[in-house]
């Protein structure tokens, strides 16, 4: 069996889920080396997984020649910047989202991937979950008939430190852009417009680092649905990942994943078990399913079902997201540039 | 037992309900008259449900002397006038929502049955329903916490004539006051500002009758929470109306109401009834409880739970939302006059 | 429209449940007279649902001449007796069950009806229960395929006081006789052979009083379908009737029926209601529906879907189900005379 | 990090499972040879899995000097003598069921293990099913109180070929062997007396073998409480695996698992998946807790969660419910030699 080599860049949070899930449940892939500029967690992640090659360096990864295709999982910022450099030394590119807070920055990355002929996949997991996939089949399948109305809902176990909101580019970019990805997918439609209803009731520390942790964001289609998006950063009973969409045919609907399926019928009422808590948990499958599918795709020279205008797309829908929040009104996409 | 002694006005769909209510589910009830401009319907009804006094003019039923109690479903844009009439006669009132289209022709019923010292109690079912009773109770023993987010679905299983829109009000002032009204109750809170989607995906003859058959709305309520409801005219698959409250401390949520609990395991999947499909079913208890409770507070010289004011709002949240359909942006309540 | 008269014999707790909905949700039918024994009880009962004639010998019931009908819900022992007066009297006649604890006495009831051409119909309200209905009609359809499997979990919220069970016949014939029954009406084919394992682990006092509370009863069945019936007198967590048939094309299970459908979401679980926890709730409709149909039956000469044959073979099941416990072996039904 | 150097022994269907499971799953476990009597079978497993020594004879396994534990996937004619043979090289065993059709053969396996002071666990891996140790725990904690009623439904997608019951020692030692396990893990009590009704429901060619596929087996325990386990060998719907247990102070049930969560709402009913068909899909989790548990406990000297005297009694069960069927009385354990 031919298996795809491949370089990982960051061991932080994802960095440790992707090489986990790239080593233990990927039989095409074999990864081959790996660089952080905090060497003592590569170093680490090296020998949990018996990866060899380690670097200081990200570009030791994507020059090493036994490297066919790179995942950059790196601070947001980097993205673009690794990519370019991955295109022109010819590697295949995984990028996580977002690709950059800028678009005209991920245009350059986009342009450069094209040009040098490499395939780009970014991160949207969810995608390859099998709840959203499922939901996604149906409204492919016509089932749905033309849709109307789509509703995510999307809520943290927990919000990020307050100070994380600067870096990430605030709730829109880091969490609702998944959302967003979501309702482009759902749908297989393009967003035109969006408006964003937003609060600071989880914690006002957030608030004063200039971002927001709850929102109920609408969407318009440019097939005519609507859609609406309702976020929190904090959910006590868990991780609250739903999908709905409703069409003139039927609707479909996607519930939370739960640790087992067990019901207690007590004397004070019924109990069961909260959902996952945990996005790794979660999304166990999503992230298997997208490695795979990736490297599939460089290896069988397929288009990859995530593209890097995939990638720009959510960050125009949270930049138009957050004109409407700051602005108090409708914002098309066309205002965007 | 005393029992309270009503006529009714207007004998068409919602009439029948309340008069078969009445007579088979409310002990405390007697209806000893009634009275319709179509008589033949009316004499009808009284046949089948034993009722002797049979009248054309509604001014009968509310000068009847046996009559304690009016219960008004005719046409909407008689509410306001029999409220006047009942009160000046010293009849208690129970009235069909809305109570009327124009904010100052309820305020002039509202005065009218406040000077009289006469009971007046609106229409909204929905609270008095099992599943959304208990919500709202889980909210006010504080067991969601400060909430954050309400989602309301509200769904019809198909459009009334187009040529309804105009006699109605059009869909916010039949159908999402329902809505508007649920959001006031389970929330506790007053909505300051709405943001109305809306489409015509059901049917172009909506569209051509000046109304919209789909929508997406946002609210901001005094409390701090916001919240969305979306409609639709049409949901092939039944009458689709579910609620859901999230806050610092939890998730409630409400689902529909079916026939039976089966579920048929295939060789194809497994398959369940779908939803009670029409409204009398699935509000069979509201209605019964709605009318206990108005026959209670009259009899027990109670406070109805739903007021005159109630009514009131719910029209006021109804226009604020046709007005930001019609101008594309968010429009706070306080620009209601 | 045509209304059956009816004499009720016997205002106790099933009494006054066939009274309530006779007179309540049964259109088709009117209660003329009513007795009792304890005529105190009686004339509670005709006060409050507004019934003139009251009397203290059941033959005044039997001999009104407004009666066309009655409903028997007097104790067991009299049931045959006056099921032999009424139809010598002509009176067409719904009997609470069972019939009688002995077979031969039932014999002679069910012949007595016959003789008079009187319509005889056994009260398994179950068989009206809109869960149980669809789980039968999923089977005569022919949905399952060839039945293999019958499972019926039958637990009370809470134990008759013990020494009831002197007076009742014993757990299988006032509790389970009514799942005996079900698994014939399920099914559509015969018991053949019952083998019982029984307990007494709710309460030492019922095994006193020489009876169980708790029991596995493996049914076979003509077709060659085989089944279970699990019992106990208590289940802390409400009324648990729950039915699943397994077949050659697949299955059908009808879950509890729930006062309402919430689900509360905390941080220490997912949380819902109890089943409803008395029978009247649980089987509110089947009586509606029972009663219904009997009224239908005897206005317009059909054939009651309960006969006293039906209601004779529950008995015979139980019998046999009794002996097996007695005797530690399975029994066959031919066993029992 | 300690790894526990295993050999497989068998590379049929649950030999491949296990190295599945012990090269992906379990970071504890390194899979350093295998052996099978099909050196084509093994050698293509080893490749797909890079397991470096391949042998044709297990006890070049067993003796290999790396190998610590051994892992036993042969056919069950050959579980006794190769635990012996294992013991008596000092090798840790871990064995699938059933240990042996004879109880005789069992006790000397037992002994051999017991006598070389070498860890002996029994492959029943739904006892680390997320589900059914949901229930366990339930009940340890008291949750449940005292066990009334246990109920277990087993039931597979498809039958063995028939003349696989020969070899297998029927359904009640290849397939119903997990229930029973099951029925003393969940309830933590010994089976005292069985009853068998059974039939030949899905394939006449099974009871020509001389073998039964549809099963209800009563069950008592030692602690007071009574159960009962229903089979077939074909669910055409797929794998159906659920329990429950009742007892003093409420009830816990465990549903199947399914691939998603999803529900379609179309104007013909409510829609979902099935549950996941395939024992490995359904027991994913399982097979991965079972083997860290294993290698968890030779590693650290824990005494295995599952003994060879849980392998004994669930076969001195199943040889009780054989003997019940044919003899159509109930059985007690104490009969079985």
């Amino acid at each position: 069996m031919k298996k795809l080599k491949l370089g990982v860049i960051g061991t932080g949070r994802i960095g440790k889920v992707h090489i986990a899930t790239l080593v233990q449940s990927v039989p095409l892939a074999e990864v081959v080396a790996i660089a952080d500029t905090n060497l003592k967690s590569a170093n680490e992640v090296a020998g949990k997984f018996g990866i060899t090659s380690v670097f200081l360096n990200y570009m030791d990864v994507i020059k090493h020649p036994d490297v066919e295709a790179v995942v950059i999982c790196s601070p947001t910022d980097t993205h673009a910047k690794y990519i370019v450099d991955a295109a022109k030394a010819g590697k295949h590119i995984f990028c996580e989202k977002p690709v950059d807070l800028s678009l005209e920055v991920i245009k350059v990355a986009i342009a450069a991937a094209e040009k040098a002929g490499v395939k780009l996949m970014v991160g949207f997991n969810r995608r390859f979950d099998p709840n959203f996939l499922k939901i996604r089949q149906l409204v492919a399948e016509g089932k749905i008939g033309d849709p109307h109305i789509l509703k995510i809902t999307s809520r943290d176990p927990a919000p990020p430190p307050p100070e994380y909101s600067a870096v990430s580019g605030g709730m829109f970019m880091d969490m609702t852009i998944h959302d967003f990805d979501m309702a482009r997918y759902i749908t297989g439609s393009e967003v035109t417009e969006v408006y964003t209803k937003s609060a600071v009731l989880v914690d006002p520390e957030i608030g004063k680092a200039g971002d927001i942790d709850t929102a109920i964001i609408t969407l318009s289609f440019a097939n005519g649905a609507i859609g609406v998006i309702d976020n929190s950063r904090k959910a006590v009973y868990g991780y609250d990942q739903r999908v709905e969409i409703f069409g003139s045919k039927g609707m479909a609907l996607a519930d939370n994943n739960y640790p087992e399926n067990h019901r207690y019928f007590a004397d004070d009422g019924v109990h069961g078990s909260l959902p996952l808590n945990f996005f790794m948990d979660r999304y166990l499958d999503a992230y298997a399913n997208e490695m795979k599918i990736f490297c599939d795709s460089v290896i069988n020279d397929k288009q990859p079902p995530v593209t890097g205008t995939d990638g720009l797309m959510s960050v125009v829908i949270a930049l138009a997201a957050k004109k409407s929040q700051l602005e108090q009104r409708p914002v098309k996409l066309t205002e965007i540039k």
